[in-house]
């Protein structure tokens, strides 16, 4: 059997696994192999002691005794202690309850497993001192998962099939979110042997005069894996013989255009993502119209992803119902959605908001979170619990600009009319507001609101700044009249009402 | 059966149809409907009838007779006829000898029948001055067509499936590549049904009573569709029961993300291929070197596809070929390598150019076809059958730019120097020129040009300027010193080779 995806026939398995390292700059380092006694992970690391030597790898070999095949376990960690011994390597196992494990609801024995051994394994790499780990996977398995995605209608990213390299802190291991098991970034994962058919392995071993402990292939995965394995792929081979072949290029292939739009992706969320706290994901609506389907999808995907790490049943369905509410001429601020994981999305002005369904979508603009606050003249205010910031300070008449009234976050008032002390307090009923410009019209606080287009679960908590009985001004609203400057003002109050994050850049 | 991805069960094919044509602007306009006489195309042509009053469509129904069934071919003819004109619809239908054009080498009986289809539903939009054709194809086809491009390990362009709608003039008819069925491009052809299962339809024609001629899906498709529809599709859903949504969203899916990749290659493709010609495209080998895996791999196979339309073979192997080739620090200019189509690629120095192979790759610098032309003077002389020209104008001493040995492309000559008409024409063996500031020193023609970088295969028809015996100039190369400008050259000769494009931008 050819090495899938290669054109040069004369490639040997040793020349691939070179080739990989080189490729990787694996060099002058310590390294992990995850070895279980199986034939691919036995391969690797004889391939893999042969290139040590002149590459400078200092080769740790770690077996995972998963204890689901009684005595046999026992055997196969000595027969990897032997392995490793004979070659002068250290050897690190561990027995793993994963029976106990999977007992949990939800977890498979084989997701348990899994989860255990990457766990493990990244355990070791730090214990160690490595920023390598070795796994086993050949092209077979690969084809395999890339099957096995298929058959669920995954997207490309599940098209693709295993990664050749991927940082371990990348890995989906929910069973294992435990401090110990954080900082694995500079860990990598790598597949050297992905590329390599089965049958190339087995040969490989068969000149080498090894033999493995048991077929891994046959024995430790799943029931739904296996009948690919020893069901499907047969069966496909009698459309297309060489089906093995094609599943591989087409996951060597995909491979790279999902880099290539991950990548054109992760701008474009820089770009539309107003703020991604754990609670919410509030996106730029403006920007979010501008976008291809592809783009908004991508995008719902990934705030989803953002807020549930483990939820898997955001599905094409839960993203289109997203996308046709967002596009609905009758989706308008403050409605709102489900979504799958408890999760809801929230339409206001210009953003919308994907946020967990126990909470309030949160506020993209001021919010007062007491009653009443006092403000320092001169002096710069906090809105409690938030970035926001009232800024006052005494400024010269001159200083006054020629469009003073364009910014609806800052304003000028007029010192001598303040009698009583600044203070930032929250709409009552029956608030009214002296507007400027509009000779002594008093307008409802609630009305402005609505014309200025706060979404509604923010008004309550809207701060209002006030002396005695008068609103002076509201944020983001509207100047008033009661201490407006006038043609004898002589001493003025500079407001500005903004948030310490500059990079926002949005109020 | 739900109709696939969509979230509204409320959804009836009715609705579904009249939200397609509402999506695609399909009102007030002529339009084809291909019917067969199965039950999908007669489920169109009623729907479709339903809606055409309200939107002002105007239905031609199209019939062709593949006389592939005998009589039965006969009585569907009929069959439909009889639909049409009981609904007041015009009538055409054609008869088809398919299997004379399935005679010819290569050619498969089904795909003879999808060009001879499309081409006649082609004929037929022309001729009515129609700019849309619907045709039949349904949800289930959409699977069918997913999972046959999947065995064949298809790259996404495969596995978004069937477009709900495109440009006639972009489907493959080969056999129909005539002046007649030229400028399809403003007709599109429309699958509404391309998300309603086949189920949903069998229901709708037995609410309407109406009785379809036969099953197309169990008789005019070929055995490897039949294997898919009848046997592979029920045994993955032993896997999967709900493979066929899975598999429908996935194409829907990936429709939109090679989509928007594909329009970022086009943007690509602008960027990086310096001319494209039905013998050869060149690129820029600087802007290869900063391109993704994906962009290098879809300019390979758009290059491909550029050159030979109805290649089918330019595959993952050829790509990664000609990709490892390009990267290969031994890939020096002039090496070249085959590739699948009678195609070859030929490095050069800043430029790479994929090929015939029948032909030398074509030239990036200037060319003279013939051995010897006298030049104009002053005026402008084109190098026949190219885009180059040489312009020779009489300056003043004053008009000579202080940098003027800097462009290489153009050069300053003494007048007074030159004694014999000025000619261009090619190299001869034994060729030496007289190099300006290397004080007699005359190297060989061949040497500068190796050193300039010159491609071997446009050394022999490279330009030289000439007076006599004398070699004045090497455009491109080098300034010479037979007539060389000195501090008593009173009268200059200006002379200058470049492009007529403008847009071209490289020598």
């Amino acid at each position: 059997m050819e090495v899938f995806g290669s054109n040069q026939t004369g490639n040997t398995v040793q020349s691939i696994v070179r080739d990989f390292l080189s490729v990787h700059h694996l060099v002058d380092s310590t390294a992990v192999v995850a070895v279980s006694g199986g034939p691919d992970s036995v391969a690797l690391l004889l391939l893999l002691h042969e290139l040590a030597e002149p590459l400078q790898l200092r080769l740790v070999v770690a077996h995972l005794n998963h204890q689901l095949r009684g005595e046999d376990s026992d055997s196969d960690e000595a027969f990897v202690r032997r392995l490793a011994q004979n070659r002068h390597l250290p050897f690190f196992s561990e027995r793993a309850d994963i029976n106990a494990l999977a007992s949990r609801p939800g977890i498979s024995l084989e997701e348990a497993a899994r989860q255990y051994r990457y766990a493990f394994l990244g355990r070791i790499a730090k214990l160690v001192g490595a920023n390598a780990v070795f796994v086993g996977h050949n092209a077979d398995d690969q084809v395999e998962t890339v099957l096995m995605h298929f058959l669920r209608g995954s997207g490309l990213a599940g098209l693709r099939g295993m990664l050749p390299s991927i940082s371990l802190a990348a890995l989906r291991l929910p069973l294992f979110a435990l401090p110990e098991y954080a900082a694995l970034d500079n860990i990598w994962l790598y597949r050297p042997l992905l590329a390599v058919p089965r049958s190339v392995i087995t040969q490989y071993l068969a000149n080498a005069s090894i033999t493995p402990r048991f077929d891994r292939s046959n024995l430790d995965t799943t029931y739904f894996r296996n009948r690919i394995r020893h069901e499907l792929l047969p069966f496909l081979k009698t459309y297309n013989p060489q089906i093995g072949n094609a599943l591989w290029q087409m996951s060597a292939t995909i491979r790279e255009d999902y880099a290539f739009l991950a990548a054109i992706m992760e701008r474009t969320w820089q770009e539309s993502c107003r703020s991604a706290t754990e609670k919410a994901v509030t996106f730029d609506l403006t920007i979010w119209r501008t976008l291809h389907v592809a783009q908004q999808r991508s995008l719902l995907r990934r705030a989803a992803w953002h807020l549930r790490r483990q939820l898997r049943d955001f599905d094409f369905e839960a993203v289109e119902h997203a996308r046709h509410f967002l596009s609905a001429p009758g989706s308008t601020a403050g409605q709102q959605i489900s979504l799958p994981g408890r999760l809801r999305l929230t339409m206001s002005y210009d953003c919308f908001i994907v946020h967990d369904a126990r909470v309030s979508p949160p506020a993209t603009g001021p919010q007062l979170s007491v009653a009443e606050l006092t403000l320092m003249w001169p002096g710069e205010t906090r809105l409690p619990g938030t970035d926001w910031r009232l800024q006052v300070e005494s400024v010269e008449r001159g200083a006054l600009p020629a469009n003073w009234m364009v910014d609806l976050w800052q304003t000028w008032l007029d010192a001598d009319k303040i009698n009583a002390s600044l203070i930032l307090r929250r709409r009552r009923p029956g608030d009214r507001f002296l507007l400027l410009g509009m000779a002594g019209h008093r307008v409802k606080i609630n009305e402005l609101m609505i014309n200025r287009k706060i979404p509604r679960w923010e008004r309550a908590q809207w701060p209002l700044v006030c002396s005695g009985d008068d609103i002076l001004w509201v944020p983001g609203v509207r100047a008033g009249a009661v201490a407006a400057v006038d043609a004898k003002t002589v001493r003025l109050l500079h407001l500005r009402l903004d948030r310490l994050a500059a990079d926002d850049g949005s109020h």
